[in-house]
């Protein structure tokens, strides 16, 4: 499918003079000195810790950045390609809370490992993703032991790095490294994703760094995502905020190939604006899909893979505006043809929740619009000249032999909604789509078997991860 | 903004032979004489009530349809223009039941006006629509003539007109005559814009076509919509659909021309799928997406301004599913840049319900594409390089000049949807969106005030409902 592309050839130029102007009359702040003399060897003017980029030397790193990569899966038939036409998707990443059956709880463990098996389950997701909800029952220095494990074991798909820190960055690699065979293995193909934030405006973080040098080192990708929520994290505009994207994410590329050249990246996209009145986060806001598109376009102008959109949304419950929220942002990821989509399933309440019911309604969402973003075949065949010649003036198709040929997959088949007649459907009790949606959620948990492992590397890793957790102090 | 258009060079040729092999091969039915004579005085071969189509005859009388037209409001401010980059927006059409407050009960004329003054509170909507809901306790007979006169005198937008016979157009013509001055200056600028179905597949039905008659007679637009449902009314296939919608609406246009040349009609489409299982319509669907997207570019291609889209859904309630479907169709709607569109608001269970709360929803989409269709602008002004100046590295731009100016009109600001934090939610009663909308909702008819209007013209208007209310014996 083509993409949507909305920007003229004169903005980008406006645009890319943005983004130069920025990093180097301004710079841009590292809080790690081994970052700052990266760049200062390189002959970039450093004043502490902020560097003055020279765009051009900006361009040169990004040429070194490969623009399509593949990622290898415990599973091959899960194996992605990220770049390019395709699209790979990740479930929610980040809340502190969950949501079931209305009711609002801190998440655990058994959370974590719930909404991880439901990403297993569904194969419109590519992974479950990275920290789909915050396990807050479990010791804080030693959580992403059992994260990363729960992802290696409970699903054969991509995964998501730690990255609270070069340590736990560390250990992501090497269970990694146990679970592939090495960390020269996992160096030719890797098997690993993380995101890596800004802290926008123009600054980088010392944790979030040290994250990336030991992601950059092991070859492992990283999604250089600006952190952009206008009105607070950059201007209340637009064009402004997508060239300060362009500036934070370039800087962070440049110094990923300063790491390590040529290692796999993705330029990140996280955009969406504040409400003026309570400061308060808004998501699927028009705004945010105007950014989410012109990123898409921006992207390939520059040549690199890019991540943005998701079903993001502001509701504090899965209601009709958590619906179309959701999908006004979603859509506008598929026109823009984003490579890697975090938060496809379960995100609520701007991202503070994981909701179990948002997180099957999204699988939905991403079902119809994997159909609808199929080119649709315009031939003679599909014409169905002897459907009409059957059927007649005024007849009706249903029991037509075209019809009955392909009635069973002409068209999409929806999980979620429904189209009963009232009647029928206030005598199986009337339930909404949240109601309906946490029915499927149940009855999928109920049936997910473990994907098998090689057991010498399940108790390898799990010996890992007793032997972390004692050395970390839990 | 740019239209999406998904359909390559080749697949509008095939398109095209395929309509063209319909309308000569099969025919269309027409279910009135005069309809049939029309067409063997101009040459066409007739059998019984089938007319097969010359395809380049029916080309010449699509060329003398007008490409865009203007409309005429009784508020000058409310005028509007059909075709072009214009798009047209009314309210839901047609459906015999009412949803308010989770409850489903038969319409009432009380419920048409209180749905006429909420289309005329919100400028988002051009239009009421027509058959915004059937009033069921008012006789049939003489019920277009209340309907009419509550679409006069409670808005001053362009109305909708009567379809169910030539004897209900002919009293829309004459009550908008009255309205406006006469029928020679509606005739100049057409007041109402009428809606024709086709009796798909491949039948005009006489009722309808009593209608069309008088519409096209007075120089009233009309819309010309083959009513496809995929399964039912045409072939399970989007191509075959696409190529009988272009042979139905075709031959109706045609007709239009033959009746009145020159006379401003509109490229109907409304083309969704059943559930292949059930039967039942689905709407917010794949398969119609991607049908309405193509419908566009077909449009454009023969150069006729057209209809489709709105915030169709199957669902029962104002849920997540009504979100999201109505948003499934509603942005492909502005994407295809559609001229007239239909089912704008309200729209709930496949068009058998206006809900109330639903027509609040749909207002917030509405103004959320209307904002998000507005080109971006980029330029040296709003890349707003001293606002990044002002705040520095890791700051941030909640106080900083440059959004000190802006923060009142920056970014889109909601009705319903909401990004309050949980605990002051929860405060406020926790309340989802479909709750919130039944309060605006209230507010807004709460707050209603029916536009000023010519007492003599009122008292005309009621003493021709008196009068024909008696003669058709109600």
């Amino acid at each position: 499918m083509p993409r949507y592309e909305i920007l003229s050839e004169e903005a980008i130029v406006t645009l890319d003079a943005g983004w130069r102007r920025i990093v180097s009359e301004l710079g841009v702040q590292f809080a790690k000195p081994e970052a700052v003399e990266l760049f200062a060897k390189a002959g970039m003017r450093v004043e502490g810790e902020v560097v003055y980029l020279d765009p051009d030397f900006v361009m040169e790193q990004l040429a070194l950045a490969p623009r399509e990569f593949d990622m290898r899966a415990r599973n091959p038939a899960n194996n992605v390609h990220i770049g390019g036409d395709d699209m790979v998707f990740s479930g929610v990443y980040g809340p502190p809370f969950v949501l079931e059956g209305g009711a609002r709880r801190d998440a655990t463990m058994a959370d974590y490992r719930r909404f991880t098996m439901l990403a297993q389950s569904f194969p419109e997701l590519d992974s479950a993703g990275g920290v789909i909800c915050e396990p807050n029952d479990t010791p804080l220095d030693s959580r992403h032991l059992d994260m990363i494990f729960a992802l290696q074991t409970l699903t054969d798909k991509i995964y998501m790095g730690n990255v609270v820190s070069g340590v736990n960055a560390r250990d992501t690699i090497e269970m990694s490294a146990i679970l592939f065979g090495g960390e020269e293995v996992i160096a030719e193909t890797p098997v690993c994703i993380s995101l890596i934030n800004c802290n926008s405006p123009l600054r980088w973080d010392d944790r979030m760094l040290d994250a990336q040098f030991e992601y950059n080192r092991a070859r492992q990708p990283v999604i250089l995502t600006p952190f952009l929520l206008m009105g607070a994290m950059s201007p209340v505009s637009v064009a402004a905020t997508l060239a300060q994207q362009l500036a934070e994410a370039f800087a962070g590329i440049a110094l990923a190939q300063l790491i390590s050249p040529g290692c796999p990246v993705v330029f990140g996209s996280f955009l969406s604006n504040i409400d003026m009145q309570s400061g308060s986060p808004c998501f699927g806001t028009p705004e945010s899909a105007l950014g989410l598109l012109c990123t898409g376009q921006l992207a390939r102008h520059y040549g690199l893979p890019f991540r943005t959109g998701g079903c993001l949304t502001s509701s504090q419950s899965p209601d009709a505006q958590a619906g179309y929220e959701a999908l006004m942002t979603m859509l506008p990821t598929f026109l823009a043809g984003a490579n890697f989509v975090m938060h496809s399933a379960g995100w609520l309440e701007g991202g503070l929740v994981s909701c179990y019911e948002k997180f099957i309604m999204d699988i939905e969402l991403l079902r119809e619009l994997q159909v609808e973003f199929t080119p649709l075949e315009v031939s003679e065949e599909t014409l169905a000249f002897g459907a009409h010649e059957e059927v007649g003036h005024g007849g009706h198709f249903l029991g037509a032999a075209h019809t009955m040929e392909r009635f069973r997959t002409c068209f999409y088949r929806p999980i979620v909604s429904s189209s009963q007649n009232y009647e029928r459907w206030r005598r199986d009790g009337g339930k909404d789509a949240a109601a309906r949606s946490g029915e499927i959620c149940q009855r999928t948990l109920d049936a997910y078997e473990e994907p098998p492992m090689d057991e010498a590397i399940r108790e390898e890793l799990e010996a890992y991860v007793v032997r972390r957790r004692k050395e970390l102090g839990d």
